[in-house]
């Protein structure tokens, strides 16, 4: 069933250990759709400026994700350039223009109404309460968010939260949210504010999802899945976003929603952001193919499954 | 089969978040032979001073372990005084005092000769190379070292690496050694120094094995197992050393050792750290109960494997 994501267009300026690239397609929503669009039928709203040409559509048309939804608007794109010093974890920040995407106001086409599945990617919490407010026939919800929106809009997040069925963040952020620097304690802090389950992204060392009591299933047992050790990781921009994209698409992909198909999404998730990092930008992520996907699927059932 | 640690025994004084204990046994070889004790037989060699009176050996006895190789010297025992931050990852040292343990000589009771199983504690890497050495029939030795070692006696540690069948290090130490960052290659850079596997522990994301091409079985894919998320780590002193007892003192249980052994072993390794860290010092080992330790095992195994 189709997914609907809301997010960032970008163009992204990256330097790594490995190498850089500039001007690069990049943001939450491409990342998401083109990792997403392995699975599923996907629907992309996010704006874009005058630089955005065909060619940068085609990425996504050649993905089928349908592109309706993308408002072009006067002026640039938004602009990010960045560098990864060694331990490839964190992103030193060289500039942000937000340009186009500073007054985005998401609109939902018509034909994208009876989406079942939302992703709601990093954008302004009321942004995404009101577009979760727009989409009632949806079957499931998950969000993304980041440290500058916990901090310096805590109470719409927290508004935002309880029309989230699954958010996905890292630790830090879990962490900061919650305030309590216990990952369970901070997990259970965050599931008390309204979402049912909550994916904690750990970077290199995989992801764990948290339940609340009885959601999607019996008990609240959090689960975990790995991350592939990779030797050159090439670029970690967009990672998250691939994994969340895996995630959902695999969930959207299923009859049911069940704790099985959960965990088996996170794995997918992995999977996807072990892609993505293998090249930069969202190169490996136009390219990569089913069997693919499901060979690496394989690997990680290999790497933390006993016989 | 009988495993024979060498290490240290030590008295710690140690304040966390959750509160404080002072003059508590621990060390290395402590850690590890209660934690391997629930699995298998275990005989320590250590250096003890005055102040270890028959009480402190009686920790050791009730837990069956054979305590002949503790040699008692004149002098006090090694004393170790730290704190944790908030993150609890990194311990702040207040004092290291090393007392008898500086002259450490291990010697080997006649009657440990047989031991078919050999783990050495982080001490000298030279001291660990003539241990090594003196139990020729061994079936399997792994080992453990620090960052101290890895900077002062790095061609000593690089000699005492080819004697040494696994490795198991942390994050930090494995990149130090390595003189590289990322994970895997540091592994495999690791490996080529000598040992057939290497177990990188991950603290709260539990652990990766990387195993030499056809080292214990086919092909050369790691394995990883969680790391139980804990609503109140108390004091996480010792749970490298209880991983490592776990680890071993499974693998010892066993008739055969391949990769499956291997890969269970992993995750007893990841249990016993998780029961460490539940009690300030050696208090949770030392009553923990087998079934206790199934049970958690099982656990362990829902947090990671797909139905």
């Amino acid at each position: 069933m189709s997914i609907l994501v809301v997010g960032s267009v970008a163009f992204d300026w990256i330097a790594t250990p490995s190498g850089k690239v500039e001007n690069a397609l990049g943001g939450s929503a491409t990342y998401f759709s083109l990792s997403a669009s392995y699975f599923t039928d996907v629907r992309i709203v996010a704006v874009v400026g005058e630089d955005f040409t065909p060619e940068h559509e085609n990425i996504l048309k050649k993905r089928k994700i349908d592109t309706r939804g993308i408002e072009h608007a006067k002026g640039k794109t938004f602009r990010w350039g960045g560098q990864y010093l060694e331990s490839l974890n964190e992103a030193k920040t060289d500039f942000t223009e937000l340009n186009v995407f500073e007054s985005f106001n998401p609109r939902i086409p018509k034909e994208y109404q009876d989406s079942k599945f939302l992703f709601l990617g990093n954008i302004h919490p009321s942004l995404q309460a009101s577009v979760r407010k727009e989409m009632n026939g949806t079957r499931l919800t998950s969000g993304d968010t980041m440290n500058f929106w916990i901090q310096r809009t805590h109470d719409e997040l927290v508004e935002t939260l309880k029309l989230i069925n699954i958010l996905l963040i890292n630790d830090g952020e879990a962490k900061m949210l919650a305030g309590e620097n216990n990952l369970l304690r901070a997990a259970n802090k965050v599931l008390s504010l309204g979402p049912q389950a909550l994916v904690i992204k750990h970077g290199e060392y995989g992801a764990t999802i948290f339940f609340r009591e009885g959601a999607f299933g019996i008990g609240s047992h959090p689960f975990r899945a790995p991350a592939l050790p990779i030797d050159e990781v090439k670029d970690p921009t967009g990672a998250g976003d691939s994994f969340a994209g895996g995630f959902m698409g695999y969930i959207a992909s299923q009859e049911e929603i069940n704790r099985e198909v959960i965990k088996r999404a996170l794995f997918y998730g992995g999977v996807m952001g072990s892609f993505a990092v293998e090249k930069f930008g969202t190169e490996r992520l136009q390219s990569v193919t089913r069997d693919e996907i499901e060979a690496r699927f394989q690997i990680f059932c290999e790497l933390t499954h006993l016989g």
